[in-house]
């Protein structure tokens, strides 16, 4: 039986909103490790991830663990193949959607770690530097509350 | 003060025994993820990640977050990289240990995503293909308990 | 007007044997740097670059510039995606093979530079390690006539 | 025996000159293919490289073959790590700045392809994104002569 929700019809403002609910609610690994979306901006990815303790990848410093930036890397960079896969999409039911969104996928990612992660609180952000159906690939920065630029990344998507 | 512990010299197995101990239960995102090192081989760097649901990625499958992936995959390159460095390192103090370790960081890496990350047990390595004072380059694979191959990775580790 | 060469149906083996032949012959910047498409297995890609001054990427010494590393290595790629799509390929006329391959393209690639090129001769191989219809994913390798291993390549390539 | 040249003392401006004469006339594979290098700004890495039949990539049209794209990648950043270098050294003689260069190289480089390679002339374009003494990173960008952005390359280079 379909619910009356799935056979609503989805606006692109609506798909963008659930995108952003899908990665700040429902990954498990997200909410594991802390990480919040940003949602004031339908058309940004923009993820923050507040310092704990348990982030910590050197015995003696408060520094990030690389695993954990190459984490937060390929999130935002996976949230913004969502947000451009929805951008222009036809209006479609949630049942389409998550059909969509199933697919889109990071095939490849590089990281390059610039500096020591230290900071209190981290922002990630990403763009896209080449939009296709196909494919995408984002670019993705990472910086500390201070401004401090930690990492870049770069991440192919699939995108159906 | 310094301790007698401090001033005791370490051979080549003490280095890489410390190694797997720092990465096994002294990492505190290691730790929080669920990492465990296999220690009985000195020379090979092994790691395992068992299956629990806070590390999924997709609110409908059990299927691994890629962050996870990439987390696990830049571990144990600089697990294998740190090993390399004590292999035929001159013996040392802990505190000289301590120091030559800290000085050891990835510098980029490239996370090749093949499969779904299914499976109730991943198995990452790694070995060195580049080997260098002062730059090594580790290949890195992850595979399911059932020898599924998951993902490939490639990063670059500053050695001092 | 359609010629009867246009018309003729390619086996999967026919496929093969072209793409070779454009790599070899019709492609200007191949034959310009010397490329030489070795077409003894038509399931294997194996190219051959000798040695020519031209090559050079240092003032004082014949080591092969790391561009043109880059470029039989983009190369080797390209034909094992090439090869690799139309190995399981439904027979097809020259128009549509050619369609089909024009789609064909490197979306990003990685090289790992791991010893000087010096050589004779140089020997560039590849092999699928992500197999799809849209994307695909190859492993590349360099090595001298002797067998000293160069450099290795990982890319990425849309696949229709 | 040493010549006067030999022994003469370069300024930081005397280094970075030579750096781009070096790269523009007595690289042979540089030469080959066309590259020209911009000397207008010390500081500055820009290559041009103007189309010639001998580069395409593509037997019926005309667009840069995905190896010399990055070819020129990979020397834009070599040189923009090679000016990093000499910009703070201290004042060295010919043969100590000789010395010095042969270590440089590139350890690995990513190339993301974003939209074929179309233009009468192609530019490429270098930034140094980690700074350092043993190790730097530079981004590197491909335009064609009306702005069309081609390709990016991130590369790691070994600096000492």
């Amino acid at each position: 039986m379909t619910t009356m929700a799935e056979q609503e019809i989805l606006s692109n403002d609506d798909m963008a909103r659930l995108v952003m609910d899908i990665f700040d609610k429902h990954l498990p690994f997200n909410r594991f490790i802390g990480l919040e979306v940003d949602k004031s901006d339908l058309s940004k990815a923009r993820i923050v991830l507040p310092w704990q303790d348990s982030l910590m990848g050197n015995p003696f410093h408060k520094i990030l663990h690389g695993g954990a930036t190459s984490a937060i890397l390929d999130t935002v960079g996976g949230l913004m193949a969502m947000l451009h896969a929805v951008k222009d999409a036809q209006p479609m039911t949630r049942e389409e959607f998550r059909q969509r969104m199933a697919n889109i996928g990071t095939i490849d990612m590089r990281v390059d770690y610039l500096r020591p992660g230290k900071g209190e609180s981290f922002i990630a952000t990403a763009e896209v530097i080449r939009k296709g159906n196909k494919v995408a690939v984002c670019r993705m920065e990472l910086h500390n509350q201070d401004g401090t630029h930690i990492a870049f990344g770069t991440g192919t998507y699939m995108m159906s």
